[in-house]
């Protein structure tokens, strides 16, 4: 396993996690410069924020930096309750794939989405078998331009709290299922992001993150599970904050070969978007060295 | 599959459903009366309600009224951070089967604990592996007083966001490896409490239902998951105000050869705790006979 306990060298900071400062939204070039400024190498930039700015700005300032993407956040939501939602979500998807390729990701995370409707609170229905073979459907077409455009698919498993509206796809067995049926050869064109806030709790994570193996391990995020957890979305914790034995995790992952970044990702309207942009990258930076 | 669209036969009421009217804390001997006012058959008290009126007091009523217990809540909290705490908790969990006995209730349901101090925001240590090797031991030990005791043990699989602080075993799947270690004639005394809530969204739920078979399937929990959900412990919805889809479930449960109570659990601060219980019941019983 990696000595991180020295540098920030395989640190890298999903913007969402610096997405406000203060309360107040934060454009991605700020979060970019901040980033620079503290010698973080990489980063994973969601879609919104890109588009508040301009792609082919930000490919510049990634350019300029030399920042590489431990991933792109995010495609995915391939479930509809009609054929038109369906084809809306491949063009978008198609589109995600684009911008990855552009910026030079190191893989297209995918929140495969679930009860159509449910993310606005009126679902559509409640068969989530069916959802679930929609988003099986929607990867296998979608898989199609990945290996076109050589821009890795990572499944992430969701929380099974998110079960309803944001992903059915919520263990990393199920992910792999998925990785099995539509990439049996292993090519590494499709795998998983192995996200600790969503995995830890899963008595079988071990031997799952096994038998995903190296070509399957395509990222790896870190926060940290507090308790008590006040919202379902937005109290995710720092690194070393909550419960979660993150060390023992990244050693499973490593342990299969992984040598990427350890990508920090923490949604905290409560806490840590409260803070200065600067202090919450600076405690990413000593939590990277002393409890990840 | 049974038809409950007729009648409420097969009701049973979690005590807890209606633990307060208009945000009052309501007398376990208030909430019996205004049960057996409605012909309602069966019910599932909570240790604390009990015992706020006094085990005696309350066995007088079930008998008098004819009350059938689907089961008793709760035993289980099986983990601590010294041998002490492990003593105490052996100590309070057959002091538990002996009120279940009493009751007569159909099983004691077992919440198995996690890490322990989590659930005061302080956990111990972050050794989930070693939680769930205390939780085997520990029904372990209880099982043999329970076999002598004639009183069957339920886990209840919680869901896994609750993985932290209230249960390490989080999927029918752990349930059940645990029930084959310790009981692999499936003698009876030992299986599981289905609660929708809690296992709705695990994609290896029919499988596994199937699995537990007849003999493992002791009580059959109901309510509902919303969208959004807006507190991890006490915003569970009122059966078809959510996207659990219930009589699918059921049938699966029911297919197995259970034939007990369907029994509603809902914690609601927000919305059914805050309503009159008297509305609340019959809102129970609409919704038993058209969404389960």
């Amino acid at each position: 396993m990696r000595d991180f306990s020295q540098d920030h060298r395989w640190l890298s900071i999903n913007t969402a996690t610096v997405r406000k400062s203060k309360g107040q939204d934060l454009p991605l070039t700020e979060i970019l410069d901040a980033c620079a400024r503290r010698g973080i190498r990489a980063i994973s930039p969601w879609r919104d924020q890109v588009a508040a700015v301009g792609l082919a700005q930000v490919s510049r300032q990634v350019k300029a930096n030399g920042f590489e993407l431990s991933g792109y956040c995010r495609g995915g939501m391939f479930t509809a309750a009609d054929d038109a939602g369906l084809k809306a979500a491949d063009d978008d998807n198609r589109r995600a794939l684009e911008e990855a390729r552009e910026l030079n990701a190191a893989c297209l995370v995918l929140v495969v989405g679930a009860l159509p409707g449910a993310l606005g609170g009126r679902a559509a229905h409640k068969d989530i078998a069916l959802s679930r073979q929609q988003v099986h459907d929607g990867i296998g077409r979608l898989l199609e331009h990945s290996r076109a455009a050589g821009m890795p698919l990572a499944i992430e498993p969701l929380h099974p709290m998110y079960a309803a509206d944001r992903a059915c796809i919520n263990t990393m067995e199920q992910a792999l299922d998925v990785c099995d049926a539509l990439d049996p050869s292993r090519s590494g064109a499709l795998g998983v992001a192995v996200d600790v806030y969503h995995v830890w709790w899963d008595p079988k994570l071990r031997e799952q993150i096994e038998r995903a193996g190296r070509e399957r391990l395509l990222a790896f995020h870190v926060c940290d599970w507090l308790t008590p957890t006040r919202d379902l979305l937005n109290d995710r914790g720092m690194m070393g904050d909550g419960v979660i034995d993150i060390p023992r995790i990244r050693g499973w992952v490593e342990g299969q070969g992984f040598a990427g970044y350890s990508e920090v990702e923490i949604f905290s309207g409560l806490d840590w978007w409260q803070r200065e942009a600067g202090e919450v990258l600076d405690t990413c930076i000593a939590r990277h060295r002393s409890a990840v």
